[in-house]
């Protein structure tokens, strides 16, 4: 047997970048290290320049994540005191769509003098909200085309996208759009970095830039229908090349061997996305087990071995998940927020007061009275919508609604019924999914939510009539990158030759499992009947009433 | 000019009683006195036997009707200082139904010592709601039979009215409705008692006891067939001399006059009810003019000179308020409670800081950040049905909806919505008597929320387009039982000849008036539109999905 080999995992989030380095024969954790971004997400002012940012402006600086390389990795290596020799591949997971404007020697146009002042030539991040004009005409234009690869997202892209946000630099800073060599993901520019090699990643390139592994990117008659200038859109400032997951996009460069400490010339993985990275980190490499990463929102992600076009889903795409197999992505746009806010603004003083002198928190004081009831007990239903619908509605003005609602109705009463309504969206994503032939048999969790609220993972079991288990993995998508980076190295180095290979050596399940309990699922088979008739009546055109109330909000605002 | 004269006015509650002693010039409030029945509403336990309630028992004791005489009239005498030869009549207000079975002489069965043990011989209260088997049943029989009378009540009769209750006793203690010599309404009770004279009033017969001015009763066939022992009902235990409000049901006797210090012989009016005794009391006395007594629940009346049947109503009936005109009733079940559950179950601890913080309460902090809003900003609408849906409805199935709610709504956002989701509904009953040719231009509200609630008030003016003004009375019932005692004793006595002329003199408004405001009434217009789609989908068999929650709560308890 060979001596202990590292894989290291880096996770560049929203707000800091991590890195953690675990043992490639079991996927033990050893050690990890946080580093924040200096500038954080940048949204009101440019960072050394007084140049303020329209609304809707979400940027970041990519010395942000150089720094995250600099500081984390000397630290993990530090604190778990192997010897480097042992670490044999680094990997990488990113936010996306999070893109560059870079130079030919892939400098981001940002850092350069003549430039820095620019908005558009700084790092747009996922959640730049100001490309919806592009957005919304994209799909304008494509609907009227017809144009068939629409279908994979759903029928609807968003502004978080690539194509949107490159096409509002061209409408609004025209002279960046011409002075970038090319644009990159922020995924695949990080690799650029580690290994002086461009290997665009088929994870970002399927889920946020219409990119397809047989029909390739929309046509360019496509793109010059949106913008004459837009034409050569793809050959100019991108590339049809596209790697598949899993590959080794290069060896570490020598002045990236000196910043971290690492060996010069260790594998480095293809890059990916943070969501997507997580499946194989909760042990999942085929089809028929979903995973959901529960948080503030939930993504659902599955895999199948066909392509089928599931009505509003995020995205299928080939190789974007496990390479080998379409993954599928939906979403919810509201699910701890919602616990959140309904704790914040809906829980009564008593229940405070409770809660202190118990010295416990509201949220569990609410869960545990929820959690006495039996379901369909208070009598309510409620859609999930309080931050519109994402899958498979894909409509981000519908709204929240409760109904049910008596005299005698009490807050943990509407806290269960939200939880129950996530858990009722989360099945119908299932039943699109069945409906379209992508099976979903098991669901496994991760996230910061299953780890908390069992009575939540109870519901969903009991809703979804499947089990529900939980990803053992802190940090799900390091570990999915620390995968990677073994997968990279390959087998002969002491890694794998596969993600299929490495999932079940390196990822793992809490032993607890969620069964469904047979009487539950009888009685939320009939208010689940319910939900999906409000479903279709709210949300397919039986009645547009919440888009007219907040059409009638913005109307009603002092001074509109 | 003639010395001054006075009027007592005694209005009977749920929970005690009161009497009123005002100027007949100018119905200037003098003196009044409460007394609170000693056994209060009778739901647990028979006085004086240990004697346990079913569920859904609420009974009274008579003699503490007559407490309230012995007590109040003297206080307000002595209270008020006046001559007890310028007293020149008293009238009466009572819940209803609330009913009795008496003996030949009319003593209450339950004041005999052979049948106080039973519950069936005490006074049923209004919110005796044992009986709803036999409503139940009544209605279907009578739409079976087409019985035309029924759509006088918008289709369906309530658990709370004389028959249902009288064949609960037949049902369940035969002995007792054997062994009545007949059956009264306390309202016309206390008048046999002050009087010595049966005079069954117009009101209660109209409002609970099917009784029609021109039709009668229905006929003895419609009885038959509820039970062949009640087809004798009417002319076995009531009678079908009914007399008209505002005419004089006798003279004070002697024993009453000692009672309570007042002349014998002084004018007693015919007994009315608490409710539509208002209405004069709230200055109206003809058509177009409609009172809501705002509290817990709405009560809406209005007057017509001709009969129609609109859809939904409680009830309509010639000689019902005014003499000579028709009187309308609808009603909301929910709303002063309404706003009192919101505060207590929804309003978040913060807010409990900030009201104690500034020394008011909870109710008042709500309603100064509701009023901070404009009319549609909170982008929510609600189905105001947390206890059912009374007009035009008539559902108790129905539950509450809210729809438009979002990571953004706050507290007041929904309390907003509450309250202008039962304007909302009065709008719905507005119209509907609208559509039925009976005409509502202006509003006239009374009762406990006008005077608190300024907010309620101006978005109610808002949502129906019409003015709103409130009754000047502190105690409306109690008023207008003192204006028909001024009736019953004539103007050759200092008093009126008739309603009509008393109301003008008598009762009086406050001097501010909540005009609409055009711009609000437009954006609740469109809301109301919206409004007035849910309350159709969710009421009238678009989707039932409320009435199927209802269900599977109940089989959901635990037990069940």
């Amino acid at each position: 047997m060979n001596k202990q080999k590292y894989a290291i995992g880096l996770d560049f989030g929203t707000e800091s970048g991590r890195a953690l380095l675990v043992d490639v024969a079991d996927g033990r954790e050893v050690a990890s290290a946080v580093h924040p971004y200096r500038d954080g997400v940048i949204d009101q002012v440019l960072p050394g320049a007084d140049v303020e940012l329209p609304q809707d402006f979400a940027l970041q600086n990519p010395a942000d994540y150089i720094e995250v390389l600099r500081v984390t990795i000397p630290t993990v290596l530090r604190k778990a005191g192997v010897d480097v020799q042992d670490v044999i591949g680094v990997g990488t997971d990113f936010t996306a769509c999070t893109m560059l404007p870079v130079d030919r020697a892939g400098t981001p146009l940002c850092q350069k003098a003549e430039w820095r002042d620019n908005p558009h030539a700084w790092v747009k991040l996922w959640k730049h909200h100001a490309a919806q004009p592009e957005a919304h005409r994209l799909n304008e234009i494509a609907r009227e085309r017809g144009e068939g690869w629409l279908q994979r997202y759903g029928g609807k892209i968003s502004s978080e996208w690539l194509f949107p946000k490159i096409w509002e630099t061209l409408n609004k800073a025209p002279e960046v759009y011409h002075a970038a060599d090319r644009y990159l993901e922020a995924a695949d520019w990080i690799v650029l970095q580690m290994t002086g090699q461009e290997r665009r990643n088929s994870c970002t390139a399927g889920y946020k830039a219409l990119w397809h592994k047989r029909e390739g990117y929309p046509d360019d008659e496509f793109f010059a229908a949106l913008d004459p200038r837009l034409r050569d859109v793809v050959d100019a400032k991108l590339s049809r090349q596209i790697y598949s997951l899993g590959q080794r996009a290069g060896g570490l460069t020598p002045a990236m061997a000196e910043l971290t400490g690492l060996r010069p010339g260790i594998a480095v993985s293809i890059g990916h996305l943070d969501a997507h990275i997580s499946v194989p980190a909760a042990t999942i490499v085929e089809p028929g087990r979903m995973v959901i990463i529960m948080g503030t929102s939930n993504c659902h992600m599955v895999l199948s071995t066909d392509e089928h076009l599931v009505p509003g889903m995020c995205g299928v795409v080939e190789d974007g998940i496990i390479p080998g197999l379409f993954g599928y992505e939906a979403g919810q746009s509201c699910v701890g927020d919602h616990f959140a806010w309904f704790v914040r603004n809906c829980a009564p003083a008593a229940y405070q007061e409770e809660a202190r002198s118990r010295a416990i928190n509201l949220h569990q004081l609410v869960e545990e009275k929820s959690a006495r009831q039996q379901p369909g007990e208070h009598g309510l239903l409620a859609l999930d919508w309080w931050n519109g619908n994402r899958s498979v509605l894909m409509d981000a003005d519908l709204s929240g609604m409760l109904v049910g609602a008596t005299l005698s109705t009490k807050a943990e009463d509407v806290y269960r019924a939200l939880i129950e309504a996530t858990a009722y969206g989360t099945r119908m994503i299932i039943d699109t999914f069945a409906k379209s032939s992508v099976a979903v048999n098991e669901i496994v969790a991760c996230g910061g939510l299953p780890e908390r609220n069992k009575l939540l993972m109870q519901i969903y079991a009991d809703v979804t009539g499947r089990e529900m288990r939980v990803s053992a993995a802190q940090q799900t998508a390091a570990l999915g990158a620390a995968m990677f980076g073994a997968v990279a190295a390959g087998r002969a180095a002491g890694g794998y030759d596969s993600i299929v290979q490495a999932a079940p050596r390196m990822a793992r399940l809490k032993d607890e499992v969620y069964r469904p309990i047979t009487a539950h699922t009888a009685m939320y088979d009939q208010i689940y009947a319910e939900y999906a008739r409000l479903h279709d009546y709210f949300g397919r055109d039986g009645n547009d009433v919440m888009k007219r109330l907040k059409a009638l909000k913005t109307g009603a605002q002092p001074g509109a």
